[in-house]
């Protein structure tokens, strides 16, 4: 059954595949499964048939027959548990990978979220500019942890895995802030991700839906 | 086999249950499995020991033979995979009630962080007292979504689940702000989790473990 997954009509990033679909689309790349998209307009997301979907009224959702299933770190580990690539075979190296879901999606993206917020929401405020480099060392603060335990490994933790698709995903967020770019080993392992056949796939799907290619 | 959590030494809350050890004591307690606690001072979070087992140095972690995880989420995941009580047996319940699980963590506790955050680490500068109230906007704008999408229901949807567990853990962290109460229907969600005899087992635990009683 093909599943059907949503997206922005028009995505806030014009297309730079920084919004959450493009981590759907990419796990679906990698494991080689067709799938369609239904694009939904803003005003769309407040609607009770989106909110059906998707209380928090955000993308993506993922429907597939009877099941509907909303958060792409959800969608994701569901896609990587019905297909082999995305996940060790071995019980705790799957473990591992999986908390690295979590761990990217909880011990990192927050505060990248923070920034993008100040940047969104707050930049009109007369605190804007003195709170930003607060934002933003604290941001660092995770991503040098991370960067020294990436150390010079390819990956997260042996083979690509569907935690090391999360992470790049959610690392590809900080690179408009000019931060990503401060970890040589974290915008080198960022462009390894992206050097991967499934996400250029998933890149240019987004791209064109964006660009009304449908 | 026995698993190791790790603990603050000392939380931060003085024993309120707040830390994030107190979800993995809890769904411990509901599938009945023992467990050891190692405390760990503030200090010994940055040190490579710890580090090695959650590089961001925070708690909770969990040892079980040659498994080492990290991440709330995940523990209580892996935990939840391995015994019958937290996830439904059929496929696509079992699917929601993950994606509940990222849902609370991702989708509703940020926000809560933020205002953490705000409190924490913000509340010296200029702009506190105009910026909290900004945040504390932005947090009831989510959990108003959440209240509308639980209703009168008992759980998130159907049995109580591993999703419930980490959406009342996460909801708690909102009471002393007093927001939490604004909500009558989550108020009263949070109150049924907290009645189950799994968190009553793991917040004395906690409490005593705080107290030096270990």
């Amino acid at each position: 059954m093909t599943p059907t997954i949503t997206a922005f009509e028009r995505s806030p990033d014009g297309g730079k595949g920084l919004a959450r679909d493009t981590r759907v689309r990419w796990a679906l790349e990698e494991v080689g499964q067709p799938y369609a998209v239904r694009g939904v307009s803003f005003d769309a997301l407040k609607e009770p048939k989106h909110l059906a979907l998707n209380p928090f009224g955000s993308i993506p959702t993922y429907e597939e027959g009877d099941l509907v299933l909303f958060e792409s770190g959800a969608i994701v580990l569901h896609i990587a548990e019905r297909h082999d690539s995305l996940l060790p075979k071995d019980a705790n190296a799957r473990g591992r990978a999986i908390a690295w879901i979590f761990g990217a999606l909880n011990s990192v993206e927050p505060w990248i979220l923070e920034l993008q917020n100040a940047k969104l929401l707050e930049s009109d405020k007369p605190w804007a500019q003195d709170r930003m480099l607060l934002v933003a060392d604290r941001l660092r603060g995770r991503l040098q942890k991370l960067s020294a335990y990436l150390g010079d490994k390819e990956w997260l933790d042996g083979a690509f895995s569907a935690g090391d698709l999360i992470m790049v995903s959610v690392l590809l967020r900080t690179r408009p802030s000019g931060i990503l770019n401060e970890y040589a080993n974290l915008a080198a392992y960022v462009s390894r991700g992206e050097a991967r056949p499934g996400y250029q796939r998933a890149f240019a799907a987004q791209l064109a839906f964006n660009q009304g290619k449908r």
